[in-house]
């Protein structure tokens, strides 16, 4: 037996920390041999030294085996999940889910909620009266079994020593740092019980990762690491220097999503909204999953499977089903229109002529969250009616005058500041410049 | 403000703090604003990052705003004090206190217990029946005025903040961290008064600091951040490649002390033991404290001062004196035979023909930790009469039978495997080698 001070020193030192070590330090968290204060010295000691591969595989084991692992053999197909590194205005998972079940794939997607900058699609889910993403085991398989997908919260019993960690990590400065995200992430999805994972690892002004080199450094190690741990993965790195589609608000969002299934354009007061990036996204993470359950022999026919799905309706079908099977009532949801559920809106327009160059995305999500529809702390509750529409996005010309968001507000808040922030966000530039490219790079 | 997250991540990053950053995040440790965890992250990031000098300024400044700050103006004279990063044998601080009082000077000290293997002043004075550590503020202003000079224990309310943190420290793997060390040592030395201080630094097998470029960088930090603080300050970087003096344990190294201040020859069995090392330094530091303070103009005369107060029984009419003031029972410690009061006494002897070319004086410290007269958690007790005397130190020549050490052990302890210990940390080669200088380095 290793003492935990002993544990910690060695990464301290940069040296290589065994299997029994790990598993020791980790399960010592449930125990109470590692305290608080021991476990948050040795993150920054991670942090700081890092951690080889074979450490970050027995990181992710111990914290798997820190809590329950849950069984889906008894649902048939291949069990394929997404996870998102998260983004602003990322609503993929809502269609996505609906739209691979359609085409076959079964889709058990454990989610998160909204913290910082990010949103989280539980938030985005609960916008729907009654949609519970509170089910047992049971329920939840049940749900998989009829419908083909399900989507929930994780159950405390899912990796306890992970969310220890995190809210750890949360107050100590140790949230960006590769193993430990990756063995965070692997572990909750291998205790869901998937077969196989796509993950789309987001790159930009509105990801925790700004660079496309740090973006490929974690996805490279969550490739590796499911790998070795008999996980079938595939990394998706996509762009985040914007939001994704054209809202960012929980149930703006979902909206958006609603529209894109019904194969609908959006439109506000005479105004078209765009979704062409979030329809392109979803298309291929959903071609990615297609292939990968095998459903389909390469990419260009599961991408055509994934494109016939969304457009016959049959994605939509499943959306529905999926949200009566989990008791949320959309037919009301779609019956209020959504864009008047806010007390007040308010359009911010171009102050001058040129085209949209940079989009701080970041600010974006902290606008949101400064409207009370995102969190600054766990316990924060949300307001799902406010957010944001864009009008216009990057690389679009502008004239001054011309709207580029519309708000959506509680009536009592003072704008002010917020709408200096907004401007601050957005570069508006006489040069035309090249909008980054929505799907940078595929590891497999 | 800043969160503590916030200050975190900067040092993480290898960033500067400033003064009103450090402030807060030190004294967020006693509003409760800072969290232990938080703490921990922040030793370990301080750990693998450093921090410049204004930086351990700042949290010097902050521990000792932490606590109380003692106010000597009511004793005449100039006040200094002297500390030991710790070795095995350092009883200088017994011989010092008086021999620098004798010489004029204040010696306000406060010292700690042993810890490790590195012993402690405080355990040593209580193997002297009665002797109080524990005075109060004006009991112990009115020894330093009566005596010249006082030795007590740290109170709770000096730098409570540094108790919590070395506490935290010492189960996180960040101890051995100078930015850290420094300013726990001089927030404390500050606390209690001094007008100097010098700084006795042990570097080799039984310091903390195994090299002389480490001792020497310690040694740096802490003169050039006292004086920032405007404490003279010296000091002496010193061997402790052997046990100082002949001695190690508690009762045995009083024993000892008491033979110098006597000027008497200690024996045994017949057999003679040397202190010459731990005079000399005595003698040495003895005479930076009185050059310090200004009682003579140069280290040569101040020398000639040390040595005339020891020679002319000063020093030991002081230690005298300063035991009963502190409530001790010297007559009866001096009284017992110190070499009976073990239950038994075995000699080690040396296995083949040589000269002691090294002594792992770590291992030393261990033995008598095993022994019951160190600590291995601060809430162990001590048993003040077991320890080792030596026979002969590094360059002395040795014949197979002659004896090493005389050990002093508990009646029923089996000490196989300490006579391993021992003998492993024991080198006899047939080729003479230098003996390590004393006084390696004065900085002032």
């Amino acid at each position: 037996m290793f003492t935990p001070a002993w544990i910690i020193k060695q990464k301290r030192d940069g040296k290589e920390l065994s299997q029994p070590q790990i598993h020791q330090f980790i399960s010592g968290l449930a125990t109470g041999e590692v305290a608080d204060y021991q476990a948050s010295a040795f993150l920054m000691a991670v942090y700081l030294q890092g951690m080889s591969q074979n450490e970050t595989v027995s990181l992710t084991e111990a914290l798997l085996q820190s809590g329950d692992h849950y069984d889906l053999s008894a649902v048939p197909g291949v069990k394929v999940d997404k996870h998102s590194t998260g983004g602003v205005g990322d609503k993929v998972s809502l269609i996505l889910a609906p739209l691979a079940a359609a085409c076959g794939v079964k889709v058990p997607m454990m989610s998160g909620r909204g913290l910082g900058h990010t949103g989280g699609t539980l938030d985005k889910l609960e916008s729907i009266e009654g949609f519970n993403v509170r089910l047992s085991r049971d329920e939840f398989i049940a749900v998989l079994k009829q419908v083909g997908c399900g989507m929930i919260g994780q159950s405390d019993r899912i990796v306890p020593a992970d969310k220890r960690l995190y809210a750890l990590r949360d107050v100590t400065g140790t949230v960006e740092c590769i193993p430990l995200i990756v063995a965070s992430i692997l572990s909750k999805k291998l205790a869901e019980g998937a077969n196989a994972l796509i993950l789309d690892v987001k790159v930009g002004s509105g990801a925790f990762m700004k660079t496309k080199e740090q973006a490929r450094k974690l996805a490279k190690g969550l490739t590796q690491v499911a790998k070795k741990m008999g996980l079938p993965c595939r990394a998706v790195l996509t762009d985040m220097n914007q939001p994704l589609g054209f809202s960012v608000g929980n149930a703006l969002e979902v909206w958006e999503c609603t529209q894109i299934l019904k194969n609908e354009r959006a439109s506000l007061n005479g105004y078209e909204f765009c979704s062409s990036d979030l329809k392109e996204l979803t298309i291929q993470l959903c071609a990615q999953m297609v292939e990968l359950a095998g459903i389909r022999k390469n990419l260009t026919e599961a991408r055509k499977l994934a494109h016939a799905k969304l457009a016959d309706g049959s994605a939509w079908g499943i959306f529905q089903e999926l949200v009566g099977a989990q008791g949320g009532n959309l037919t009301r949801f779609l019956t209020k229109d959504q864009f008047t559920h806010s007390p007040r809106m308010v359009i911010w327009r171009a102050k001058k002529r040129g085209y949209i160059t940079r989009i701080n995305t970041e600010t974006i999500g902290q606008i949101l969250v400064e409207l009370g529809g995102g969190r600054k702390k766990v316990s924060d509750s949300i307001d799902p009616h406010v957010g944001l529409v864009f009008h216009k996005k990057l690389g679009a010309r502008v004239q001054p005058g011309e709207p580029l968001v519309t708000l959506f507000a509680p009536e009592s808040r003072d704008l002010t500041e917020l709408e200096a922030l907004f401007f601050d966000s957005i570069e508006i530039s006489g040069a035309r410049k090249a909008v980054p490219k929505l799907i940078l790079e595929v590891l497999a």
